[in-house]
């Protein structure tokens, strides 16, 4: 079974010597009331209770997987008592609105209790994960009464949510959804039509479940700007909450999937299953992206548990597997082989996982409190400021951040040789489970045509020339003992700059390119800001002393020596022009069939 | 279910126009006989077995698995059956010693077979390899009566051979097996040892099994000098083949794995089983390596097999899935939304895979011809040609494609969104079993190792150098029209020059460079490699004409603009000194312990 020990050094190393987090949390009114001993005493706890409690049952869980009988699903064994103990833990309230009954926590430090739930068990936290999500919906779009029903029984873990948005027809393509909700007498709606790829969409581990619905009314107008948003219990309710009957709402089947195997990816069939609406009608995707702009940077840290989990299994395991010479010297001559440890490229590969691992969490801080400042702040400026670089960086950190994560698990795979393959290890669940997190909450190629169509493009660099701006001050004051770091920081800004320059102006002449070159350029730009990230890193490493402190610039040189050099490849493709895809027929692509 | 369609078009081109291989087979005299209707005939029957006999049990293969049942391996369901048809079929046979029975077919012929099995069902495919790996070892090394007996038995497909190396505390290191081999008095010796990972170490398909197993003698020499070859029936038999009793060999369970579940890796105990030494006493692996150069190139054929069927069904995919509108205009205006396949990004990953598959196929072709030339060639000087490129390409063929054929996988798997990720697709089965080819035959690691160590630095270019000429002259021998491809393919040889000189001289300083470099110079390496490849491919397709013909410009460059800024990059990395993986502590990767 893999191991995992919470990497609370490096947390704490970001959050208080990077982000001098208590700083901020002084100065911003609603988070006033934390400070280091009390977000420490909560890391440690999430700790503990994401190794002794959903580790063991993570690999049990894929073996068994989520299971449908008559029209209810059940989790795997021990999820539900899991569940139980992470609500009476308070889990499930860390970063509720304190009106009811939340404790109001900034994402600076849920991030951290995420990151180590996905790292201990990914299917696990996609069931308070979707809660979470649902809980940010009605937060932002509910009545008062719909806050005070739902939340509250969210925040316990009485209750569950969900989000049903895909059809078997329409993904990323919402605006051609066809569930419809019709107007009852009482107020209510009449919610039918078929969902897919709904998780948690049921599952027995809370007394109800709230399922929150994308659908359109009869006189809708077409497309994205006719879609609503609607409460549908899976039990009735009355107005204490007593639960009732069933409604017209539940799984069809679920799938089979390639991993997150004991997460209920459920088929739902509404069928006149009563709702109610939730926001203005027509305005269900604003709601929706509330939702998502704070859950796309939980899919980044989906990635970053995985595969920290990877690198440190594939770490453990190197030290500990002998096989062959190191090539330049014996090193274990008490034995009849040297740790694979000793061989460069085993080295190579575990440094590959250890820099995504180091600069994602980094960059996931650095969203994190533009998130916090966007949601806490009194500062008019910076609440702004905070909205426009969290717009900016979202797509980032959902689609490179999972990109590189794959990436890393697949390395710390390949540390393991034949061992690697085998289930037993658990290293190839962590590349099944981390898998989904580049397709969900909208695929990374949606994630960077985001990034370069909406976010840089659209509004002529308005998010982004401020970022750069912010980086090249930053570099401009860093240390001489960091030059290495600065000199490639501003080296890879400067290509950033280029390379958006000339994509402005290919967009200009072939709205083509944009789509065109967007997955490259995300992860040009991804490269930056891990570059970005290593600076800010080795600079507060360099006011502190000890070993830990003094690897942080062998790390960022390791980086800048060994992933930044794919920061200009991947910029002259992403300027390859979109002749080069759409030169090709249909008939080209269709010869195999 | 997945559909397969022979890519029998481009298998011709690179046959027949690419490399005139009527010319080539005309001119040496042991494959005098074959001509294209024959090998055309061959390669039209295996794209009907394959698609019609081995996809349909592909995925309920991988559903079912392989199981065990006291001490016996059962396959799943219709496997005995496509296996009895295989043989009956004469496949099993087609690369046999025309001496015994086989039917002397090039690799350059057999190797689209290979494709073709490995394209519909990887599991099932590895039984008849690994039998064929066995056919080589004992024609290379058998005595006559072992030939007589064996190779026949297993041309027909009656008996079956696997390959035992590998030991718990031995895959790559196998200078350290523990297995025993102690001589009895009737010539034979007794078989002593745990082998693991052993494919196809038993199963129903075939009367008996015949297992090559490394092991020591009593007085061996300690390392790899030491290691000696056995043949270790699973059913003693007499003189005439007459199958008798259980041999003290047989499996003690099987690996649960990520992939390629119908095929049965086995846990191979020996317990004083009968054996018989094959080739000299501790020369075994010499004998290993015999059969190791062509099973290499195989493995790079399942990748492409994987990659080709992943990229055919994402082409599919892409024409039919209709979501969002292009973005340069609507193209289906009868419909709510347009073809995925109009929308850039979704070419990229398709074009990503196909520039990969064509590629790759030429590439396995150009190393196939060799190993044909070294095999069948009378010319001596042309054999000792034959043999260094060999040497040379053999782990590229097989690393460099199998980490190509992964990203390939990958991406048409994401072409498919969250369908991609559900099993009854059969997309994440591709991705699953496929990644068992970066593995297994010698880790990728290992190849690259192997490339650069032994292949490069070791001779000091002996081998590359003709190689790099060889690109040289034929880059200055193209036409005009393919001057994009003549230039970027000169690009990247003189980039290759450039690495290789640089890195010897820091081989000289440092021995560590070799295995820290070795596998981004082999991802450079390997980009050069495809470049000549793509030049190939233009400058014969310019000599025809049609559709099929003009569209091998735009794919070249295709690549040339969005694959091969990677080489640079790759390069860089390769060159970037063993300290910035050798600088941290053992401790630094204990952290997280």
């Amino acid at each position: 079974m893999p191991i995992y020990n919470a990497p609370l050094e490096d947390m704490r190393f970001i959050l208080n010597d990077v982000f001098k987090v208590e700083d901020f949390w002084k100065s911003t009114e609603d988070l006033s009331f934390l400070d280091i001993a009390t977000a420490d005493a909560i890391l440690e706890e999430m700790a503990k209770f994401s190794k002794n409690v959903l580790l063991p049952i993570n690999r049990s869980g894929d073996e068994e997987g989520a299971r449908i009988e008559d029209g209810q699903v059940y989790t795997p064994k021990g999820f539900k008592e899991a569940f139980k103990q992470y609500a009476e833990g308070g889990w499930m309230s860390l970063a509720g609105d304190p009106e009811y009954g939340g404790q109001g926590m900034p994402k600076m430090l849920t991030m951290m209790s995420e990151e180590m739930l996905m790292a201990t068990n990914q299917s696990f936290t996609l069931y308070p994960n979707l809660t979470n999500g649902a809980c940010l919906a009605i937060n932002a779009y509910g009545s008062d009464e719909q806050k005070a029903m739902y939340l509250p029984r969210f925040y316990s873990g009485e209750w569950a949510g969900t989000m049903c948005l895909t059809e078997p027809h329409a993904g990323t393509d919402l605006g051609i959804i066809r569930t419809k909700a019709v107007p009852n007498d009482d107020g209510s709606y009449a919610i039918s039509g078929t969902k897919i790829f709904i998780t948690g969409g049921d599952h027995d581990l809370t007394d109800n479940i709230v399922h929150l619905v994308l659908a359109k009314t009869p006189d809708a107008p077409a497309g994205t700007r006719g879609i609503s948003m609607f409460i549908v219990p899976k039990f009735m309710h009355d107005d204490e909450g007593n639960v009732g009957e069933r409604n017209g709402a539940g799984p069809g089947s679920i799938e089979h999937k390639m991993g997150i195997k004991a997460s209920a990816t459920c088929v739902m069939n509404f069928d006149n299953a009563k709702g109610w609406l939730i926001g203005p009608e027509n305005k269900g995707l604003n709601a929706m992206f509330v939702m998502m702009n704070y859950e796309r940077l939980t899919m980044g840290l989906q990635g970053l548990g995985g595969s920290e989990t990877a690198y440190q299994n594939a770490a453990a395991y190197a030290l500990d597997r002998l096989q062959g010479r190191a090539s330049s010297g014996v090193t274990s001559p008490e034995k009849e082989a040297d740790p694979i440890l000793h061989h460069p490229d085993v080295r190579r590969m575990l440094l590959n996982a250890k820099s995504h691992n180091e600069a994602a969490r980094c960059f996931a801080v650095y969203v994190a409190k533009f998130l916090d400042t966007a949601k806490f702040s009194s500062d008019e400026a910076a609440v702004k400021e905070a909205h426009d670089r969290v717009a900016l960086l979202t797509p980032v950190a959902k689609g490179f951040l999972t990109d590189m994560a794959l990436d890393a698990c697949i390395d710390s795979q390949q540390v393991f040789g034949g061992h690697g393959y085998v289930r037993e290890w658990g290293m190839e669940q962590l590349v099944r489970d981390t898998r989904i997190a580049q397709i969900y909450e909208g695929t990374n190629g949606i994630q960077a045509l985001d990034l370069v169509g909406r976010k840089i493009v659209k509004n002529g660099g308005a998010f982004l020339t401020p970022y750069l701006e912010e980086i090249k001050t930053f570099a401009g004051g860093m240390s001489a003992e960091n030059a290495f770091m600065k000199d490639a920081l501003l080296d890879a800004v400067s290509t950033i700059e280029d390379t958006t320059n000339q994509l402005m102006a290919l967009v200009k002449d072939n709205i083509d390119e944009i789509n065109a070159s967007c997955v490259d350029y995300m992860h040009a730009f991804g490269l930056m800001s891990y570059a970005y990230m290593f600076a800010m890193m080795v600079e507060a490493a360099q006011e502190q002393s000890g070993d830990f402190y003094s690897a942080k610039p062998k790390l960022a040189e390791f980086f800048v020596k060994r992933r930044l050099p794919e920061l200009k490849a991947r910029a002259a493709m992403a300027l390859a022009g979109a002749d080069t895809l759409m030169d090709m027929s249909d008939e080209y692509f269709a010869q195999a069939l």
